[in-house]
């Protein structure tokens, strides 16, 4: 039995551990305060060209949001994002539960249109009731989405003179980033992210590690005592070597970029494999993520093999289901499946 | 110029006006522990037929809603709603500050279906990641609704089964009640409401008085320490004879109904007329709110001689606009509206 | 029985209640933008001497110091008060309800002393922890205060100095600020409270209005969108009149100081009075509220003949109890009790 | 150079990072849900001898303190705990933020006192103006508290006979627990606070883990729905696996209490070596927390050899100090330091 059902289903990187092992007994300042927690974001500061960024490390990915969203929004401000968005669905209402709405827009793939963002700002704007209404205060991407699709730097850049002209952040959760940089045809590099975003994260729970998250404002952007507003979200490790030490190995020789690179490999693999063996796919993913439209029998045969993500009902005969390959996917495996399918 | 904008336009009933005088020198305990508020509670518990009825005063409809809704819901419920109900739209955000997600159903002519609620609840509850997602924790209803129009009794009571069923309060916005219940052809009546809902307000800011609305949790099922909770919400008033004389009076010889009735004449004077003169409207409201199909020049003519609601551009040729009649509109400025549109 | 309780046990100045009959069915529109309410805060602001000052309408003390605080507040900040501040003690957890700690220094008779306020700042900037800590942003003081107290103006001058220092900015709470102004020997006036504090509020609800108290940013320094955060508080009426009419009202031929004279003239005649029967007063109060030490018998004697509040138990053998004058307190009966009593 | 400003200086106890390598590529379902938490659950439930135990593994101090607490507590209700407690002090407000007041009693050595916990409750609930006030909703205690020192299992008793008597749960903060459970002459054991606490947690990041947190209700009495409030606080980690397994680890052949005990026998030898040196102690701990009165030069001898956590300034000449061993202090630095001081 494979378990693809999801892109966390095993532990780091050994050249993590391995790490972790090496520097267990130094004796270390809590709270991020040590020399790994530098290193390592002086590392993401090379790799997104930016200098002056702040960089901070969390824990996860629910909880990178909630407090990236929450130190940005005022308290009449909510946040924009696609309906299929990570935090309009997932994430149990934790924006909510720190005062802010979820304004939704449409999503194609998962993402949202440039022109459906000006529009939706256009018309607030124009609203004679909003000061009734809540603010539209940030913009919320993921990269790759929910369904594994990427932006383009040219979208990214239209998205980002939105936000400018209007005078909200554009963020981007990149809690499957490594997979969106080493996709097929991707123009999107951690330069341009820096470039355009006004804060993004770099996920390494997803991508190798055991959890973790970077966060980085590329021009020094940070809101005022940012360390004591992840304080207060219960966001602080004192061990924050734990995920120092992890971020500085994943961005030493590219190690990042290699896992992303495996993974989708795995993932180019397996859907093609697939298409071959006559399945239909519901959308493209240049991703790890893939999404399968199957019959019962379809779905019967996959499950014999393989745990896998149920999405949704398609129409009264077909399902929609998503594998997800990972930097842990062994190649054999997908031979083994395709084999046996 | 009329002023047919909203049904706030004017202050009260005179009768109300007239008791705030009588009683203006009679020294009284505050919030809300005076006679007058007791006897107001003990005139609504016996209008809903409701004599264990937990009666309590606030002072607006948005107020309201985000005591009893965030008084109502654990941190990880929301509130169910039509996408056009007001605190889905015009509330400022006030739910989501207290920390709840709003969960908009379809709404049909500002109404929920039951048959809608129920797939919902299917739905979420057969979802298997619904351990990550916001629970349905209330369902809120408001009647009338934004669009004028009215729930029947039966529709009441499908939707009550299905939360009761489900376990989720039905929390009823009467901001405008007076008006759905002296609408023709409504069999919604307080006894009914209290029979259906385990929560509803009855509105006085839009119906005659200067401000105030009266929450009523009819089987005695308020939440604990509601009192405090009110508190809390900066909705206690130090002076609660200020709405407790407004709501004796409003139940009094039945005053409430008879401004309701007012308002519902002039709005079917005002439709009955306009119809003739060949105007179209948006919705067939039974209550004061009237929605009609304008052109530019229609608009014109109408904007010049009252104030009225901009609702939302139909077509490149036509919008909708609201008129709202109250209790204090005039018989005599319908009659010279007619004459002159 | 008088009803000496507190200072809210009547309904309204006449003058009041006579401008609200006259303007009652004029047609105005809605959330204070009418005429009315456009009138009181120009008279607020000559009376200020603040041209550019902004000033808002809300309903209760409770809900202005929670609106006002959660918005003058980051996440991370806190509110620095007296510890018996109305905030810390009767407010039902308003301030923590909206996410932030209320941070307590000692009182002394109500008020907070400017040396301790610095020593907390300076201690509090010295701390190595600091950033695990609340940071004091903004400072709270009431005035009167709780004892019925005032500041000097050469206090609040002090207290202004530390506070820009630290760039936290000052609020006063004036739910009862007509009996501070009309005091004897004070130096404060509206002018100086406008020159050093930040914002502050002028109540109207203990002086004379059935309710409302005007919010007051002295140089039009409102946070942004203020009027949306007042309506995502419950804290808007529809019917802004309301509170405009009588802060109008308040504000023509210095109605509120008059009333503020009248409760000051009664307070320092019931005390006299009670003074050469020979009670003791627990403090020195040139306001309104005045804090007798009594013994069992004499609190039988003063509970025959008026209501009054329980303040504390001073010891074995003594109570500390409040008697409250206000605007509507009549001389006759200041007479009759101390003949009486 | 040695590293005793804190007991979180090091990675993990090499068994707990030799199972991670063991188990690093067994595909494990996440949040949680895998064997190896569900194994970790069932240790801990026979240490506690409570077989109905509900167990949730968390991350970390603070966030473990605001996801129960705000559980746990009505919106009208806040907390009581020791002033030295560390949600009062070093939590950034953590509480506040979830809506909650942090409520006060006098703490000595860093306890409570279960007659002062009695008089705040009576008095509370004698109070006339307490529907204005924040309910107590909770007590909260650590063990070992802040300052290093331990509850007797009769003091246990007597808090949780009055917290039952009040209905308020007893919660217990146990990030240090190992060390109190191993210190001499403690009767309180993992059975014991089964027996006297509603709720209380064990903690792993003090005590040898890299990081997490477990928190136990003893008699199945998780709130609703825990699971989802704990992904809401953004304290679910994708791959739970990384608690679970540390936990596992810790609670087999009674490595956790051996980990307490070495840091104990450490902190004891440190202590007396120190008593013998003429050093004065500020308070009789018994944990691995130990505090120190220092004068200037005393400090100066103490800071060439090791970093220490600066606690108070006692008086002009003395200030107070802290030095922490843990389950990674070694021996030959303590004699070393001893020979050297």
């Amino acid at each position: 039995m494979f378990f693809w059902d999801c892109d966390y289903c095993e532990g780091a990187d050994e050249r993590i551990l391995a790490r972790l092992i090496e520097t267990n007994r130094e004796s270390l300042p809590g709270y991020g305060s040590d020399r790994y927690c530098e290193s390592a974001k002086e590392k993401i500061r090379i790799a997104c060209a930016s200098a002056d960024a702040d960089v901070f490390f969390l824990t996860g990915g629910t909880q990178t949001n909630m407090t990236v969203i929450s130190s940005l929004l005022s308290s009449y401000e909510g946040v924009l994002t696609a309906a299929s968005g990570h935090i309009a669905v997932h994430e149990a209402g934790a924006i909510e539960n720190r005062g802010h709405k979820v304004l939704e827009l449409p999503q194609h793939d998962g993402k949202i249109l440039p022109e459906e963002l000006r529009a939706f700002l256009v018309s607030f704007h124009k609203n004679e009731t909003k000061e009734h209404m809540v603010y539209p205060g940030l913009v919320y991407l993921s990269h790759p989405t929910e369904f594994g699709t990427l932006y383009t730097a040219a979208e990214l850049s239209d998205l980002s003179l939105i936000c400018r002209e209007y005078e909200i952040p554009l963020y981007l959760d990149g809690a499957r980033l490594g997979y969106g940089l080493a996709a097929a045809g991707t123009d999107v590099t951690l330069p341009i992210l820096a470039k355009f975003c006004d804060v993004f994260y770099i996920g390494g729970t997803k991508v190798g590690a055991l959890c973790g998250e970077a966060v980085v404002f590329p021009r020094g952007n940070a809101p005022r005592h940012f360390f004591t507003r992840i304080k207060q979200q219960g966001a602080l490790l004192a061990k924050g070597r734990l995920v120092g030490i992890q971020f500085d190995t994943l961005f030493t020789d590219d190690l990042y970029l290699e896992l992303g690179k495996h993974a989708v490999r795995m993932a180019e693999k397996l859907r093609d494999g697939l298409k071959k063996k006559g399945f239909t796919f519901y959308l493209s993913s240049p991703t790890n993520q893939q999404f399968l439209v199957v019959t019962r029998d379809e779905l019967a045969r996959i499950a014999s093999l393989t745990t896998y993500s149920f999405w949704e009902n398609l129409d009264e005969e077909h399902k929609v289901i998503r594998l997800a390959t990972s930097w842990a996917t062994k190649e054999t495996d997908i031979d083994t499946f395709l084999a046996e399918i």
